[in-house]
């Protein structure tokens, strides 16, 4: 037993009184069940039951955002009331374990009847989960020391077309990128272990064209393979990638769970690229499902190195604001540590960096463009250095179209991307 | 390379020409970036896009389901449209792999700005994956030889209190449960590995209960063991029960991730009883996430053996509707096997049965009452043997109430739950 508590904060909307919602929440996930039974104890319910912490009502609707909601008896006209609810679990009912944790804080109560709205905003975690999690292994300085890149953002891109790509156009397509001096790629998430390329062609192929450019620029690009897959599959695509030189690999997490990500961080000896597709489903209904803030500490816990958050004025159903809170989340110290590194990417060109940087004021962040690289009119070496630009100007606070002036490859990307 | 293709059906809603919609999905999950790339060329696009096979006009709305969609440019009073779009992709560009799958059928797409509403509601998948997935090991027909229960459904319990039951009362709930003739108990998804009772000391605990009690009645009764936590641990878990004779093991899917459920299959010894806990978060928005007939049949291909439905008249957020054709999802057969028994519970008693039979015409269900048992006022043995006479009558065509005038614990078991 220990005195240790997990704090989880929700947003709820529900016809009943707040103080009763928030009470059948905390029940539900610990001591209750649907009538009484024998074993509930005062005692029993004193130490394993949630507690609500506090509760902070936000407004009141004529109509619920999620159907299947049940009312009060007797209620004729209903009030859906908005609240934050934070509930305090003891820490002893679960342990240190991110899967029990889940079913707990995030578990059947999405399904109770008594709401109309519970989105999970917010977790705090004690200490005996960094113990059990040690978090991102390379985090951001690692990262920086794999990629030989400081004191800016790490520039990279995703290899285009998404899927489908002969292997003899990927390898010169690495190739060009490598010598353009560009930092990053990574695989696309819809490219895994295709059947018509597999998995160790694409690493052998394209190891082989960032070692021929490294040995001749002096810098080696960090590439990120998609080693998503199942469990045994995913560590024999590390291995493979470990083997033949490559300096990072990728998983998409809700893919493959967190609990296999956790498994991956025991054995990487590369930094590990979170991918969070699926993300949309989890969040795009603002009264249901999980925020960034929630999802981000969950995914550092398990380890990932880099956190995909969407860039600015992206592709994506997301605000800038809601863009920008994710990536100051992912840059806020959790738990003494679980440096992690966000990744913007959708939509991005060299004009993205300036927007970016006065959102988030800060270098460290994997900046990624596909179009915004590889459909450069000048071709892509011209693309990355337009981005590399974009950046510069953003950080010596130079207007874009100024600084464009002369950098005739900031001025063509201005030409291509900023019009639309 | 081969043919096969993967169908996935969704529902969307967009203010977009539908047609324009659908290409725009395609495009995202299969070849396309928001602009043009010169790679993409027309016998690339042949041999990897993703083709739109069907559109079928449901509906048109003034209000948005889901924020943060785009509108045309142009458009002032947009008109939202609701459609089921059948998309078609080309297997080879992920090959028989569920989280590469995943990734491309319910990845990205979620967060298109085109669409204010977009749920995966139905997959149909390519023998190829039968070969890498063999489903679940056991299904019905094997979880009713462990069971010892033929030609009736298993009648079950969770232990409640959910959480913080101290061992002692843990073994005389489970010595008094086995005694009463009771089918199958689960651990709440709550209760893993607890730190106040390690799961080795609940494991030996149970297990003596039941074998003592075996050794008496002759029937053995099942327990499915809540062996969720991290890889490794789960294995672990799961020796453990074995070891100790246990019958059945329990996993939380979305705690943990389909690749470790599919894990799990390739060494597991004993029925797996999925709980589907968070499934709400995936699907209580109607125009978000995922359908459970699509959901079912991953999870099915990852191997559980037992999917939790909700029960009819739950205390969750789900019509009888729902809550029926999920079952019969569960029952209806898929790539030629994959049996696997839906798990019935929430608010369950014995009038539960009647409906029940009604709805579904089966009775391959494990059929869980947490109260309706416990606190039956006759005791958990005639809670266990209400359950059982509910069923009886159901599958006779026999009114409840009639039943019941000569079989008292049924009566009571009216008396108490009937009048909610």
């Amino acid at each position: 037993m220990t005195d240790h508590r997990v704090l989880a904060t929700y947003l709820i909307e529900t016809p009943y009184p707040l103080e009763r919602a928030a009470q059948v929440m905390a029940g539900e996930q610990s001591t209750g069940t649907f009538i009484s039974v024998p074993g509930e104890t005062r005692e029993l319910k004193a130490r394993h039951g949630a507690e609500v912490v506090s509760i902070q009502e936000l407004g009141a609707y004529s109509a619920p955002s999620l159907p299947e909601c049940y009312l009060p008896p007797g209620m004729d006209k209903p009030v859906y009331r908005r609240a934050l609810v934070k509930l305090s679990f003891p820490f002893h009912n679960f342990g240190p374990s991110l899967p029990n944790l889940l079913s707990t804080v995030a578990g059947n109560l999405y399904e109770l009847r008594e709401f109309s709205g519970l989105r999970l905003m917010d977790l705090d975690l004690p200490e005996p989960f960094a113990i059990r999690y040690p978090g991102p292994k390379f985090g951001i300085e690692g990262t920086r020391r794999f990629a030989g890149v400081y004191d800016r953002p790490i520039i990279g891109t995703i290899v285009k077309p998404s899927i489908g790509l002969p292997l003899s156009e990927y390898g010169s397509m690495v190739r060009e990128l490598a010598e353009a001096g560009l930092d990053f790629i990574k695989d696309d998430e819809l490219c895994g272990n295709p059947l018509y390329a597999s998995f160790e062609q694409r690493v052998e192929v394209v190891m082989a064209e960032i070692e021929r450019a490294a040995d001749r620029t002096g810098k080696k690009l960090m590439y990120a393979f998609n080693i998503t897959g199942d469990i045994d599959e995913m560590r024999r695509n590390h291995d493979i990638v470990l083997a033949a030189g490559g300096t990072c690999v990728m998983v998409s997490i809700n893919s493959v769970g967190l609990p296999a990500v956790a498994h991956l961080r025991q054995y990487t000896e590369l930094p590990v690229h979170g991918h969070r597709n699926q993300w949309g489903a989890m969040t795009r209904c603002p009264l249901l499902g999980m925020s960034f803030t929630a999802y981000q500490k969950l995914c550092r816990l398990a380890g990932v190195d880099h956190l995909h958050t969407n860039g600015l004025d992206s592709k994506f159903a997301e605000s800038n604001e809601s863009v920008a809170q994710s990536i100051n989340d992912c840059l806020s110290p959790m738990l003494g540590g679980y440096t992690v590194m966000p990744v913007l990417s959708s939509a991005q060109w060299a004009g993205s960096a300036a927007t970016t940087y006065e959102a988030v004021r800060s270098l460290d962040v994997i900046h990624l463009a596909g179009g915004g690289i590889l459909a450069h009119p000048g071709g892509t070496a011209e693309g990355v250095r337009s981005m590399q630009q974009g950046w510069e100007a953003a950080v010596q606070g130079i207007e874009l179209n100024t600084y464009a002036e002369e950098h005739p490859e900031l001025q063509k990307a201005i030409e291509t991307f900023g019009r639309k």
